[in-house]
C-alpha cells in the first residue's frame, strides 16, 4: 500500500507543522528578545527537512502507486492524495537554489522593514524589497512552469493565488473586484452622508484596566465555544490565531483607553480558532484534514466579526457583559455601541479599516502585485500607483508618507505575494455563509440576541468546519450555500447594515 | 572534510533539541490539558527523526574519515568529534525494536503513575515497573555489549551511569557512597542534639502574595546574574529549568504561606541557567558546547543553592529584599531565615529533603537500582528494601506507604535508571568547587554579603561553564579544584556549617 506509505510521510511532516507552528507562536508571544537568532536557526531548520522530506526520490514511485490503488480508496483517502500531490508538487517544482534565495531574501527585507518603515524609509528598502519581487516572479514562473497545465493556471501571478487560496483564478477575482470598485465609492458617500445626519458616537469616559478587558475577553470567548482545554488567550504586538487543532493559540492587544477595538480583535480570532478545533479530528495529520485556505479562514473570522459580531442582536447580547468588566459606562450602551462598530471612515491603514472600505485597500494591492509579477508594473512605480488608487479609491493624499503608505504591510517584504485578495473573498464567502446559515436558521436573530450560539456553530461545523479540504473551494460553497462565490451577498449586506 | 559534514549533522540534530526543549517547556507551563495528546507526538517524532539521523548508515564513513583527519582538528574539534561519535554510538547500539518498545513502556508506565501514585496502587504499578526494569535491563545489556570495551564499564549497570554521568564508575561511587552512610548518620545525630538545644524558629505571621513572591524571585535571580533578554521565569508544578543557551527558561512554584522554600528553588534553577547560558557560544550547536552530565549540572544548581544561597553571608545578604517584598517579619530576619535554610530533619521526601539527609535518600535508590539491573535484586523487593534502608539510614517506617515511598520519584517509571547517584555526585562536586574557588577567592565572604558576585561567577565561568563538554569529567575537576572528585570536601561542607 503506497498510500500508507504517504500517509505516513504526511503525518511525519504534520508533527514538524506543529513543532514549527507551536515555536512560531511562541516567538511572538513568549520569547525573549535574545533567544530570536536561535529560534531562527531551529524554524529555519525545521522548513529545510519539511522540504528534504517532500524532495525525497522516493515519493514519486509512492505517488505513482498509490495512483493505482484508487479504486481501494475512500472519499476522503482519495481528497487527501489530491492534497498531498499537490503539497508534493509544490515542494518539488522549485529548484532548492531558489528556495534558499527566496528564505534569505524575505528574511533580510522582512527584518529591515521593522526598522525602515518606522523611519519612513523607501529609499533604502525599495531595492530590497525589489529583490524580494524578482525572485517572487522567479518562483511565480517556477511554479507555473511545472504546475500550471493541471491547474489550469492562466498566468504566473495565478500560481501565486493558488498557493494561499487554492482553485482561486483572475477570472474570479476580476469581475468581483471590478463591481466591488464600481460600487463602493457610491455606497460609500451615501453611508458618510447618514452617519453625519445621525447622532454623535458617545465616546468613553474612563480608561478599562488590562486584568479587566483580559477577563471580559475570556468571558467572550467562552460564550463563542472556546474550549480553554484546547487553547489560550495570550498577548501579542500583532494578534493572530496559531497553534495546532488540538491546542489553539489566539492573541490580542490591549489599550486601556479602547476596550472596543480588543473585542472585535478577540472575536475575530476565535473565529479562526473555531474552525482550526472544528476541523475533521480522524484527519488531523494529514493534508485532507487542514483548513481550505486563506479565503475560507478569513470567512470564519469575519463570519464571527462583522457578520454575526457587528449585528445589532449580537451587540445587544454582549453589552451587559461589556458593563460588567469595563463600568457602566453609556459609551457601552447596545446602540451606542453599534453605533461604534460599524462606524465607517476611509483612513490610510488597512488593519484598521471597516468592513466597506477594507475592499479598496485589497484591490489597490492586488492590482499592483499583479501587474508587477505579470511584467506591467515595477516596484519603483509602487509609491505613485499607491497614491494614485488612494485619492481614487478613497480621496486620501498618501505622497511621502511610506510608512503609512506602501510599507505598512509586512505580506510583500515576506514574500507573501498573492495573499491579500483571500481577505476580501474571506469577507464575502462571510457575507454568503450568513445569508445561507439565516436561510436555514430563520430565528438567527433571536438566537444571537439572547446568545443561544450552539445551532449557528452546528452550521458552520457541519458546512465548513468538518469538511476540512475534503472538497474544492468552489463545491465547499456550492454545498453550503447552494452556489459557488457570489459577491452580491457582500454588497447586499452593506446596503443592509449601513443604509437598511 | 568529513569532520565538517558531521559538524553539519550535529547542528541539525541542536535544531531538532531546541524544538524538543521549547514543546517540553511549553507542556509543563503553557500546554492547556487538552493539547497533550497532540504533544506527545510531535515529541515522539523529533525524537525519532533523531534517532535515524544519527543511525544513518552514512555516518560511519563520515565518523571514519574524520578519524583519519584528526591531524588537522584543533583541541575542540577534536573533543567534539569524541563527543558526536559517543552520541551516535548511542544510538547505533540498540536495536530499534527495543528503542521504541522502551519508549511505550515507559510512556505508559509514567502516564499510570501520576493516578497510581496518588491512589498509593502499588499492586497494579508493580507490573508496569517490571516491565520498564526488564527493558531497561537489555538497554544496558546492548549498551554494554556495543560500548563496553572502549568505554571500560566493569558491568552493564555502568552503561546505564554513563548516559547521564559521562564517565562515572562504579569505582567512584562506591567508596564514596560507603563513606556517607558511615558518616552521616553519626553527623545527623550531632546535628538533631545542636539544632534541639538552639533557640526555635520563628515561623512567618502571614502569607505572602504570589505576585509579591514573583518580583522577588526576579529581583533575586537579576542579582545572581540572570539576563532576562535571554530567558523567563514561569510557574509550574514541578520547577525545572529549560530552554536553550540563548533563552533559557526556569521555573518556580508558589505557596503563600512558605516564601522560604521558593526562594531557595529559584536560586537551584538559576544555578543550573547560568551554566546553560555560560556554556561556550561558539559552540552551542554542538556537543562539545553542552552541559558534561547530570553530576556537573547539579554541581552548579547545588553551588548556587547549598554552597552559596544557605551559606550565612548570602543569607545576610538577601534578608533586606526578602523583607522588603515579603514584609518586615522577624521570620525574615538574618538570623532566623539561616536557622529556616539549615534545618535538618529527615524525611520520608527525597526532594523535600536538607542537604545532610539527602545523601542517603539517593544512596537507597543507587544500590535498589544497581541490584536490579545486576541480577541480585527484583522489582517486587523494592517496598521490603525501601522500609529496610530508610529505617536503617533515617529511622523511618515506610511500610504501605507507597506513595510517599518507592512511588514517589518519576526517575525510574521514565526509565531513567542510573540517575539518582549524580545529585550526591553533584552536592560533592560543589562542595570542591566551592572549596577552590574559596581558596582562590580569599574574600569571597565579604564578596557575597555585600552582593558583589561577579568575581564568583566569572571563576564558574572560567573553570566549569564555558568548558562546555571540552574535557572528561576528571579533567574538568582537577582542572578546576586540582584533584578529582574527592568527598572530604562535602563532608567538611556538612561539619563545618551544621556543627561548626
Amino acid at each position: 500500500m503506497s498510500y500508507a506509505s504517504l500517509e505516513k510521510t504526511f503525518y511525519r511532516l504534520a508533527q514538524l507543522d506543529h513543532a514549527g507552528a507551536m515555536l512560531g507562536w511562541d516567538q511572538q508571544v513568549m520569547m525573549p528578545s535574545g533567544g530570536n537568532d536561535a529560534r531562527g536557526r531551529a524554524l529555519a531548520e525545521l522548513s529545510v527537512l519539511t522540504t528534504e522530506i517532500l524532495q525525497n526520490p522516493a515519493l514519486a514511485d509512492d505517488f505513482a502507486r498509490a495512483e493505482q490503488e484508487q479504486t481501494k480508496l475512500n472519499t476522503w483517502q482519495l481528497a487527501n492524495l489530491k492534497q498531498m500531490k499537490k503539497e508534493w508538487q509544490h515542494a518539488t517544482a522549485m529548484p532548492k537554489a531558489l528556495v534558499e534565495a527566496i528564505s534569505i531574501a524575505t528574511n533580510e527585507c522582512e527584518y529591515a522593514w521593522r526598522t525602515m518603515r518606522a523611519d519612513n524609509n523607501w529609499a533604502d528598502f525599495e531595492p530590497m524589497l525589489q529583490k524580494v519581487f524578482d525572485l517572487t516572479k522567479e518562483k511565480a514562473q517556477a511554479l507555473n512552469s511545472a504546475l500550471g497545465a493541471e491547474n489550469g493556471y492562466a498566468n504566473d501571478y495565478e500560481a501565486m493565488l493558488d498557493i494561499f487560496d487554492p482553485g482561486t483564478k483572475m477570472s474570479r477575482i476580476d469581475p468581483v473586484f471590478a463591481e466591488l470598485k464600481e460600487t463602493i465609492p457610491g455606497l460609500l458617500q451615501q453611508i458618510t452622508e447618514k452617519q453625519n445626519a445621525a447622532s454623535p458616537i458617545i465616546q468613553p469616559s474612563a480608561p478599562v484596566a488590562k486584568s479587566k478587558q483580559i477577563e471580559l475577553a475570556k468571558a467572550l470567548m467562552g460564550a463563542l465555544g472556546f474550549d480553554f482545554n484546547q487553547g489560550r488567550l495570550d498577548e501579542a504586538a500583532h494578534p493572530f490565531s496559531g497553534g495546532v487543532s488540538d491546542d489553539s493559540r489566539i492573541t490580542s492587544r490591549y489599550d486601556e483607553n479602547n476596550v472596543i477595538e480588543g473585542i472585535m480583535g478577540v472575536i475575530h480570532e476565535t473565529g479562526h480558532s473555531r474552525y482550526e478545533t472544528g476541523l475533521p479530528k480522524d484527519w488531523r495529520y494529514q493534508p485532507v484534514g487542514q483548513a481550505m485556505g486563506m479565503g475560507v479562514h478569513e470567512s470564519q473570522s469575519l463570519f464571527f466579526e462583522m457578520q454575526m459580531g457587528r449585528s445589532a442582536p449580537f451587540i445587544s447580547a454582549i453589552a451587559p457583559l461589556v458593563q460588567q468588566y469595563a463600568g457602566n459606562d453609556p459609551a457601552y450602551s447596545a446602540e451606542n455601541m453599534r453605533k461604534m462598530y460599524t462606524h465607517v471612515e476611509p483612513g490610510l491603514i488597512r488593519v484598521n479599516a471597516d468592513e466597506v472600505t477594507y475592499p479598496l485597500h485589497v484591490i489597490l494591492r492586488y492590482e499592483l502585485e499583479r501587474d508587477i509579477i505579470l511584467g506591467s508594473a515595477s516596484v519603483k512605480d509602487i509609491p505613485d500607483r499607491w497614491n494614485d488608487a488612494m485619492s481614487r479609491y478613497l480621496g486620501l493624499d498618501t505622497r511621502g508618507d511610506y510608512k503609512n503608505g506602501p510599507m505598512q504591510d509586512v505580506h510583500w517584504p515576506g514574500g507573501a505575494v498573492g495573499y491579500f485578495p483571500s481577505y476580501t473573498l474571506g469577507a464575502m464567502n462571510a457575507a454568503q455563509l450568513h445569508d445561507a446559515m439565516l436561510k436555514q436558521i430563520p430565528n438567527a436573530a433571536d438566537l444571537i440576541a439572547s446568545f443561544e450560539l450552539a445551532p449557528i456553530f452546528d452550521w458552520l461545523g457541519k458546512n465548513i468546519w468538518s469538511q476540512g479540504s475534503l472538497n474544492s473551494y468552489d463545491e465547499l460553497m456550492i454545498n453550503a450555500t447552494g452556489e459557488p462565490l457570489n459577491s452580491s451577498y457582500f454588497i447586499d449586506h452593506i446596503k443592509n447594515r449601513y443604509l437598511g
